[in-house]
């Protein structure tokens, strides 16, 4: 199967979940976003397909996945139905319920470190709410990275086994390391700060570095930094000492 | 088979969601969370959930869904995993990918609606973030509000059914339901400020208002009630008019 993804060229964002998913299985897929506008491309592609061109629901943000006649949105229910299919994901379905229950909780998890830069309105500028954005980060950095990243931690702890999933290496593992090299980006301070005690993610993350399809990955111009546009962003103003 | 729901006691919170389809499904189930604590319920029960004694992944937050061996945990996933089982889902594999990708947009709506009161840190009180929520509220009422409530309309004009995932009535309506009620106590004013451009959206929380048994079950002790201590409170200072 040909896989097509569709995501905003220029950032690595949500879509960089799906892109490591598909990279790590050496499956055969096409970037539509990062394409040439003449051949289809660019962040034009990425507003054809919310406004419904590619047929069924009408998804409300990138990134979405055609996959044959199936048009998937909402970043981990695309991994969740992708998952088995590139041998990234539990055989059970006990281990697959999991997998996609930590998935939803990267991703509440995402949203809050959005917010820290954007906490009154996606749609303004940094520049206007960053008296917000610095107190919003302060409790973010004290409060809420401790208890996420302590909870990952704790699950990798429980697993004993190295992969949050369980017994098999996992696109939860692959969105944790993405997230641990996001944070890095961010809030080098306050990751600094946190080290001693997330020795699992951080043995996580520099496997997912070392594996070979992902280091390639890494190495090639496919592989988007990350930048002041994303959702990981770093500001020094908000990247306290953490607790 | 017998559920077992655990949640907040106090507020309807994102286990309205849970509730609701296993009471439009006339399902078995417990509501633990409510139960007397000297039948091993309250708050104590679900921080006894969340540190993980019911085996399994351990969950970060509430809902938490027990299902004989399986302990689900992320209301989306409990919902895509319940919803065929309760017939409350598409019966095919494109409907039921849409479906919860729906619920997930859901989730994302919820997460903004709660940020328009705690947009600094939920682990504040509300008067300690009462100018940035006025800020926050703001942009929502103009921007937030009509994006979304635009695209659930849109979808359910697409559908031409009166139901969100297509053919059949399923849990996305009975989240649609409790997302318009929700705004309704919240946002009275801009909600009236939106009536003409929701009319299939109100249309189905009318009719899910008057199907037999979520009738009886809105009229029962076990619906709660919106609070100011829930995910959707009403301060008239957040409920702008609208655009």
């Amino acid at each position: 199967m040909r896989y097509q993804l569709y995501y905003w060229p220029s950032i690595p964002g949500r879509g960089e979940l799906i892109r490591l998913a598909l990279e790590e299985a050496g499956a055969d897929y096409e970037d539509v976003g990062r394409l040439p506008a003449s051949q289809g491309g660019g962040a034009a592609a990425i507003r054809r397909a919310l406004s419904g061109e590619l047929g069924g629901l009408r998804p409300l943000a990138p990134p979405v996945l055609r996959a044959g006649e199936l048009v998937l949105s909402q970043t981990a229910a695309i991994l969740h139905w992708l998952g088995p299919r590139l041998q990234l994901a539990p055989d059970d379905e006990r281990g697959r319920i999991e997998a996609h229950a930590l998935q939803l909780t990267v991703a509440d998890f995402w949203a809050e470190i959005h917010d820290t830069h954007h906490p009154v309105a996606s749609g303004l500028y940094y520049d206007d709410q960053k008296a917000e954005a610095q107190r919003c980060a302060g409790h973010f950095v004290r409060e809420r990275l401790p208890k996420f990243l302590g909870y990952f931690e704790d699950v990798l702890a429980a697993r004993g086994t190295g992969f949050a999933a369980g017994e098999r290496f996992s696109y939860v593992d692959l969105s944790l390391f993405q997230t641990v090299a996001g944070l890095d980006y961010a809030f080098p301070r306050a990751m600094t700060g946190m080290a001693a005690r997330i020795p699992r993610l951080r043995a996580l993350h520099d496997e997912v570095t070392a594996r070979p399809r992902v280091a390639a990955y890494l190495g090639s111009p496919r592989r988007l930094p990350f930048n002041q546009d994303g959702i990981f962003r770093h500001y020094p103003e908000l990247d306290g000492e953490g607790r």
